[in-house]
């Protein structure tokens, strides 16, 4: 069975009519990262859901049938309901790979995975980005350049609040002399996620090849492997091994 | 300063009359607790709280003078207040440490800091619990043996759902063959996090000296080290680094 | 291109004759290994080489040649010349995959990748040997149960002195109460590692469906995915930001 | 019993005369450094030794006494003896602290204990190096400020080939857009590791404040704190569990 991803996008910017975000993605942040994984996974189903949708565009069967959701939200995070919030996450738990994109280090979603404050320094001057490979050997660094520059981008900076990282594998600079763990991955019960700093909505970010690159690893990677299954108290009984043991 | 802990239990299989418990706890599982931290650790001042006390005495204020919490809950955990759970959350982001035992693994607080299920296997049949260190240079395992048996325990097994362990200290083994990984730690913000999961009512686990010293030895770890900061959003300023380097 | 997978044993219980050994194995336990990884990894090329071919059949060509290795050696770890091994060490820190079997754990290789001891506690009785998944999302764990017992199997056991590993995937108990961390990975460079301690020679092992199943897991998750290329330094010259930033 | 530690310095540029290093290091950098130790750990006994010592001043004897070992060394690493390099493996695996400096990265005990080749990236010209926190939980962040900006130093850049860190608590940033993680720690056996990377020689990094501070938290955080032993074979019995029952 093929890849099936789900690209979620707020839409607020958007549908608010912002001249700077429609000028970059005249059909919303969704339609562009969409575009990227279509362009570099051609064998996965991509489809986009929006905050307007019905729920969100995330109800359960929907969920059931996503493996990877992507994740962009800004400045409707208060929206999402926390009905649909819990449905994700158990989601991730039993086993749905999640991309949280950018400005989504504060979306409900993420904060409750993590169980930090997801805070960080920022700044909006319009800076060069320098991306940096601290992991070459991972599945998700694979074919993108040891550095690349995105050329202008919102300065995010550490301290980042998030949990140790199960893998860094891309830190940022800014001309500033910012930095930020802009690249890293977490595990939450089955599920693996992926949270990736550039792409703000002020710049033209997702079309860049190398951050396409970035988020078609990064969906292939946070795929389930061995089924979809929510972790449940197992009352055991005693003597099992026994019975186990006579295979 | 010395160090500030406080020992929070339910209490409730107490008040409630429970003989076995009141025979191995005659004055609640807290005191015993607090008795084994006074004696292994004679410079600290070490208080108790429980569910039934105002704010589960949990306050701000008590909070804010506390350098570590110690946890002990098992059938109310749903009767503990989520304004008090937020409270204790922000509190550990903030710094403070945080001890979790036994049935903990389902307390509010430890299931929204770490964000996955806490889901586990278990049996009671009063099996031998085998606790190995596997990391010996730990600080938590400072005159810990190499391993030692608990003679009876309520059985917790693996899949045990937690993220990916900061550190693996303890692995305990019983006698039907399973396993748990029974001494973990993680970091939330500038908070320390360990659980520790010998500790069931039935049997009188916290009187065992080897348990006693894990606990002295736990409370030690987690406590602050570098004051208390919620970690928070930073705007930072264009040219910082060029007064900055006036020094 | 398929994944090209090289089975490396020292193959020195079988040529001396060894009748348990050879009862089991009759071809070698390296021709076992390949069976198994033939059979799930269809696609893949796999073979064989030991310690008595020509530079244990490890040249630098074969090496360049070879996505993945998996080491068995026990009894002639010495016999392994320096020049093969400091040829396999770069070759793994420039992203061959590695995968280390059983009494493995003393082979040259592995003690210098991970630069610890690598000592254990071990006692051979014939022991059930009871594996558990602790990390059921990993792609080693796909199609692996929760649980599964090895009928007969040396005992190896905790404290194991390697370094914090990566991910720990499987945890293994013994009759004896004995707990080894039985599956765990390293990243050396671009290069991973994954170590299996299941396999000694004195019982059937490798015709086991579930361990074959955990060693084609394992093969197809350390191959490398981002090319071949030793880590060196890199003399960076001033001024390379803004030549990049004119992309 | 109070902290015993042994600043060591390859001391070759000072004993050539170079005029830029005894500039700002007249005594040595050792001496350098064992001031600043003294200075903020009041209580520890500091002292220093040097490559032209008899056994490089790292006798077994003198390992032995030892709970920390800081290493100095960039011109002269291929000059220091295969056999005192065993040595202080041995004496890190058995518990013994070592705290790693700046061209340390490519001495030999580090390499050794590590596993990876070391390499990085570098440019020498003179850079500000700004120091991020990025654990400030950790002990050796304790009174780091969340950064602080070293005025000039050798640039130090990624991709630095190590194992994943058990910690990383400090990231550096320079003017050319580099990023470094500066602060890292590592677990070998019973033995901890800090590799603190400011401190190139033409620079009087080791005077400033901030630096003093880092290697004292440093120095601190590795000492052992559960004795001293090299982690062993251990030949098991059948019935142990029965007998340790017994108490």
């Amino acid at each position: 069975m093929s890849l099936r991803i789900l690209v979620w996008n707020e839409n607020v910017h958007e549908t608010r009519g912002d001249a700077t975000v429609l000028g970059h993605y005249p059909h919303g942040i969704h339609t562009a990262i969409a575009d990227g994984l279509r362009e570099l996974l051609p064998d996965a189903r991509v489809e986009t859901a929006t905050l307007a949708d019905p729920e969100h565009g995330l109800s359960q069967e929907r969920l059931d049938d996503t493996d990877v959701l992507l994740w962009w939200g800004h400045i409707a995070h208060d929206e999402v309901s926390d009905e649909v919030v819990d449905r994700v996450q158990r989601s991730v738990q039993a086993g749905m790979g999640l991309v949280v994109l950018h400005s989504g280090h504060f979306a409900k979603p993420f904060i409750r995975l993590l169980g930090t404050t997801c805070s960080l320094g920022w700044r909006n001057d319009g800076d060069q980005e320098r991306v940096w490979t601290v992991d070459p050997g991972h599945p998700i660094a694979a074919d993108v350049p040891p550095r690349f520059t995105i050329p202008a981008q919102e300065v995010y900076s550490e301290y980042f609040d998030i949990p140790k990282p199960d893998d860094v594998i891309f830190l940022s600079t800014f001309a500033g002399g910012e930095v930020f763990r802009s690249g890293v991955t977490f595990t939450r019960g089955r599920g693996r996620i992926f949270y990736f700093s550039p792409g703000d909505q002020e710049y033209p970010v997702y079309h860049q090849p190398e951050v396409r690159r970035v988020l078609a690893n990064g969906a292939r990677w946070v795929a389930p492997v061995n089924g979809r299954a929510l972790p449940e108290v197992v009352a055991l009984q005693r003597g099992w091994l026994e019975e186990d043991a006579g295979r």
